[in-house]
């Protein structure tokens, strides 16, 4: 089985931005991108299904299995289309990250996206008071662009690289001809913690760059909804990772 | 070498329903499909191998050396036929899963199968006195199909997780367009010790969800019959999957 | 890149069986192979090259660098001909054993090999005396065919698994169609350690089975000429796999 | 996504030579191949992407991201053009070295391509006050081509093996009917250490066989300069592969 798409409603868009905010530091970017999706009541119209993620299902309390995903949502505004990724995990292999990242870029790319942002959560390490969003582009050229948004671009704060589909994107999107840019909040970085506050941040800057409304007001709130999955996956994951680096691979083999 | 299903007979079945089987926790899904295939008198008509498998053959007591496979079997009912997936072993690696999976649901799908039913053993991780069978779908309306037959469906009992093959089947089977049900006995879960309290609960269930006369009585007999090569399964996989985590991957390499 | 077979010689052979003899517990099948390489003066006409072998080459004292590669030579006989399966490594990852060995079987099909040998050590942990062979079949006929040559087939001697080409060429041989016997001769199984005696009481035994005439007074000596290639590639192939399995990847990835 | 060399500029060239240099001991190879790109100012033609790359780009201070890659840089000589191929890392896991080194000799291949040098350093474990430059071919009939230049070929220091990218394209361009050289400078071998003495006795060796003349008193300034995205890249690796060989997976698995 390859890293598959699952077409769910066909849509055609007018100049799409993609949004990237999948699981990662923080869940920064995971959350300020359910967030959008819940706010503007966006579609779901694909999923991204792989054989690089963990080979298992996760069960809602209803008792329904379903697969780990990534899931595709779109927007129609009046000047151009928003389509946000987000979903349960990111490749558990080198290689997945690759494979999933440029399937994504290829998906999107057919739609017509020349531009995309992902979002994330930048660990310091330490309790951050006022997080500031750090930012990375692409292209040279882009830096001008998101000059007046408040956006650190690493004078203060260089950052040595990007991890996983957030940088990935940015890397293989410049290869496939895509703009992007990389938002991430600044967050403490411990495992299984997430920071509303860091995905407060990223929000803001990124609605003003898509120049969407959408009440932050219920950030909060919508977060306690999310934590029980969120939670439910960062657990797994961190068993999961646990469990094959202490070599107990047995115990993932099966339940069933 | 990619997963290759071998088929030994070609066979028209009629609206045929999967069940699943594999080794796992209290080796309670593979104990369960072997006593069906054999009181059933079924007769196998596939095999499956993979290179996700241990790179080994196992020796039965007369020196015939034979590859790790999963088998699939078939019975023709008087409403409809059922097929039986079971086997020596899992995939080894995480990708496997979904290869192993995915090659499964194409192959029972050409046959017709809609619906499909996985078997395995819930860890409790303390004495188990009175196994419940705790269940999950792939989707809510099944629900109330499996209504009446005291399936535990997570009420009290939430688990997060199914992994392998059992789950697998489940969450892919949903994106296949195939209903499917895991029936779980409630076990110890110790490792290499068989549970045939918890399968006698789990069969017990699934001859009442396919409507076949079973008799329970020759399941202990049959477990010691199965046993040995049980047994010896589940010790290299033991075995072999210590070495692997304990960095002797030298020993897994070759006898020859 | 793929496992390639390069042919060097296009050969047609007369009913040609194979013999297989690749590095493994205490060398014993790849002296064995080599001493009838050498013996009968075999002629080399294919390599096979995988991306399952270590990354690296092999110097010659001379300074010349050549590919981790298996060999296959051929030897015309009387009534049938004979391929030998010799070479420097096996592979490093479980899925290269089967894709490897996979490509092994269709490679010889297409030569018209129906039947295979393939000889290794059986490690008993401590030493021994008097090596006998222990042998294993892919089919329950076979066991009459080598009924007369003194091979011990499990009676007293149940072993449960072989590992790797021996044991994989077997079972994969009996799915392609190709009758398999391993003859293993009994050694100590200390790493690192070649077991002439052992690899002579296999010869013994595969000479008789091959019909051929060797002359065994010879075998101390090529041991000792086969030493330095052998003690080269032990070597590496023990530290690479400590280095991997000691999280030293950095240390594998390159010299130059 | 696989291995992928993406062109910038379609290029003839008259009996092109490769000569790589890569990351890897001392950077002693990445070093002599960078300063001269730098001293003949070539122009790069083409990129190389892997999945067997770290999953990650790497941000410069001007916070522009970047995919990791290697680069192929063109020098049009009188008698005959040079290809230096370098960049900022090698394949993370075995099978890839061989799929990128393939994939390179492919490219270069169709250039026409008939002659390549790779460049590395020698570990000694020990200071080294005078470097010398190690040598390997992978034919024995180039070893006299290469005799006059004071390389040592093994006599009085016999290496075992050449691992990665500059042992494999020696190895693997035998098979592709292509002439090869290695030539790696005596150095500590300590990690992280560029060690430019050991790269400028590479550089003097490499001149006289290209026939180029470059100025070598640059040389200790251009790896300051050099030492930045060096550093950076040294340092990822060296932290990714320790957290992998860890346990801590997780901690690659993303920022954003």
């Amino acid at each position: 089985m390859e890293t598959t798409i699952k077409i769910l409603e066909k849509v055609k868009l007018k100049n799409p931005l993609l949004v990237e905010g999948l699981p990662g530091i923080g869940n920064v970017g995971r959350v300020a991108a359910g967030y959008l999706v819940n706010e503007l009541k966006m579609k779901k119209f694909a999923e991204l299904y792989s054989p690089h993620f963990l080979p298992l299902v996760i069960l809602q309390n209803d008792a329904v299995a379903g697969m780990l995903k990534c899931e595709f949502y779109y927007h129609k505004g009046k000047k151009r289309d928003i389509i946000v990724l987000t979903g349960d995990t990111q490749s558990i292999t080198p290689e997945g990250h690759y494979e999933i990242c440029g399937k994504i870029l290829d998906f999107v790319g057919k739609m017509g996206v020349k531009e995309l942002i992902t979002l994330g959560g930048f660990a310091e390490g330490k309790e951050v008071v006022e997080p500031r969003i750090i930012g990375a582009v692409n292209d040279k050229k882009l830096l001008k662009k998101y000059d007046k948004l408040g956006i650190d671009f690493g004078k203060e704060h260089p950052i040595g690289t990007i991890v996983g589909a957030s940088g990935l994107l940015l890397g293989l999107g410049k290869v496939h001809g895509i703009d992007g840019v990389c938002l991430m909040g600044e967050t403490f970085g411990l495992p299984l913690i997430t920071d509303p506050k860091a995905a407060d941040r990223v929000l803001h800057v990124l609605i003003k760059v898509l120049g969407v409304k959408v009440d932050m007001s219920k950030l909060e709130n919508t977060i306690k909804e999310m934590e029980e999955r969120i939670d439910k996956t960062d657990k797994i994951h961190k068993k999961m990772l646990q469990q094959i680096s202490k070599g107990k691979p047995e115990d993932i083999k099966y339940i069933g």
